[in-house]
């Protein structure tokens, strides 16, 4: 028996979550019964829908809005250890399928040892692939990007694709899988570093700085009236920039909507973007997805950026936190904009 | 050589139109030239996309509004006579195809005499079938309704269907079609009389009186997280309550946002749906639509409103203002909600 930290949820959020929400708490890990192992968490990931799991405040319509909520129906309690994705390492065995050095991903949450019982989901890491890849641009990070580029979007060749959150982990992908596809590819991003990292290495043909330009004007003269694709991970502003320069039969895809998970819990959101009509005049469709719905499709995508990644085309980076007692504080980098890449912290 | 009255837009409304965005002139009406016809006005449709027509505010993208707006590319200028839809009767012609006596229906404006000459565009009426049939439930009105519940949203039997601006020319019969499909029928209306002519004539499954009761707590309690179809004519508050309310893979058919038309023009926009997190959570489509889009489905549509109503299974009424003189006040009453099923006017 050993010591172990978990990081729990101390309170729900009331608006921007911060440090304070979350707190440490040791408890003892025992050696494993029979049937099961226990392994330590090596790596955390963090993504932004995490932000909806711990919410739970019942919203104007008299409802839970954890449930329908970015986080798609997964919930953290308040004394609960905070759900996450995580990799793992088997330390000890009781199974016969698994063996101490065994890697192995699965939402065991932000805590050091994991127990793996016969009822544990999980899977398996190729070895030959380096954790953080495997996590980021092979990992659901990637798929999801894919997902909504190919089968949601349905980007081809010679269109106008604007992605927004371009250098977070999916967007970056996103943008470059359309490239890839023979798009022109406009970036949103907030930054001079990530502007640049977005033109040199993963080859946009232009990025608006949103922190240093206007991007309702900047869209304007780059792509007026003609963004057939817009991959839309932020919401807010630069959603209704991009409506009102929508190509006729354009096709906007709803990934994420970072700039709205806080605000739309607090009652203090600002409304969505006013000029839908556009979507009417141009006909255009407007299309939430989740990469769940696309199993059939997770063979040929996987393949697909396997393929692309080992031959060096997909340019992808991963903003490495160190030590357990940071996961707060990663988590936080994606609200902040600070991360760079898919956030990962290494125990 | 007899005098003729025209309406000319003779300012371009601010916020909401007023009657006095609109002044008459009087023209003299000369005899047709070889090749021409004139014929004499009967009949004027009124649609609320025409708001739109009389709109070239720059918007703050830098663009001209009407443009992009609801009017979908067409425009009226300041001192030029109002567009809109009409029926009118030969009265003198000196071109093979028309004689005394022939109903044609065009764009021919808010004109009492209308000059055909080789380039103008009209189709002729069906006799056997009554104007206001012919201009309401039989043409665009019930068209676009068709092609918004079969077409664009797909509705199916045993689905949940919401329709608002319900007792409307387009969305009374587009729930009408969604019932005959075996879908279960939820109006947004306002006012009992409304209500009750939806539920006893149009035999909707149930009906929210917006003006009395909380529509989204009403959607709430009448279709939980499962409207399968939400067919919106007015945007604002009612689509955030549809919004929340949306079933996994539901779609929502934007055919029309009144509750916009004006306020997203002169800079006092409430801002669009807070709750689009939901569209991701539940996987939810909006999609635009224009009729001119389904050219290839028309005559399928056609037929099958037309037996539908000559078999009597298709409530319609027509709300027919009488006089030239009335034309602005009969446009009014789309956007005040005075009007009772298709607005016309006969003179």
């Amino acid at each position: 028996v050993i010591g172990s930290r978990q990081w729990i949820l101390a309170r729900r959020p009331r608006g921007p979550v911060q440090a304070g929400d979350f707190a440490l708490r040791e408890e003892a890990v025992f050696e494993p019964g029979e049937g099961e192992a226990v392994a330590a968490t090596r790596w955390l990931s963090f993504e932004p829908a995490m932000r909806g799991w711990l919410d739970d405040a019942p919203d104007r319509w008299g409802r839970t809005a954890g449930v329908a909520a970015p986080g798609y129906g997964v919930t953290v309690d308040v004394g609960e250890v905070v759900k996450g994705p995580a990799v793992a390492e088997v330390v000890a065995s009781r199974r016969p399928d698994l063996h101490p050095g065994d890697l192995v991903r699965g939402l065991f949450g932000w805590r050091e040892h994991v127990s793996l019982g016969t009822g544990a989901g999980f899977q398996r890491l190729d070895p030959s692939v380096p954790v953080p890849v495997a996590l980021g641009v092979l990992g659901g990070t990637g798929l999801t990007a894919y997902m909504g580029i190919v089968s949601v979007g349905s980007a081809v060749a010679g269109e106008t694709v604007v992605v927004s959150g371009a250098a977070g982990a999916v967007g970056s992908v996103a943008g470059q899988i359309a490239r890839i596809r023979g798009c022109r590819v406009i970036g949103i991003a907030g930054g001079a570093e990530k502007r640049r990292w977005l033109l040199e290495a993963c080859r946009f043909d232009e990025v608006v700085d949103y922190k240093a330009e206007d991007v309702a004007v900047r869209l304007r003269q780059l792509c007026p009236d003609s963004i057939d694709v817009y991959f839309d991970n932020v919401g807010g502003p630069a959603l209704e920039a991009a409506i009102a320069n929508m190509a006729v039969h354009g096709r906007i895809v709803l990934c994420g909507l970072v700039s709205s998970y806080d605000s739309a819990r607090d009652g203090t959101s600002p409304g969505g973007p006013g000029n839908l009509f556009h979507l009417i005049a141009r006909r255009v469709s407007m299309q939430g997805y989740l990469l769940s719905d696309y199993a059939d499709r997770l063979p040929e995508a996987a393949a697909w950026l396997r393929d692309r990644e080992a031959a060096g085309e997909l340019a992808h980076r991963e903003d490495i936190a160190e030590g357990f007692e940071q996961a707060p504080a990663a988590f936080l980098r994606l609200f902040s904009g600070a991360n760079q890449g898919k956030q990962l912290l290494r125990l």
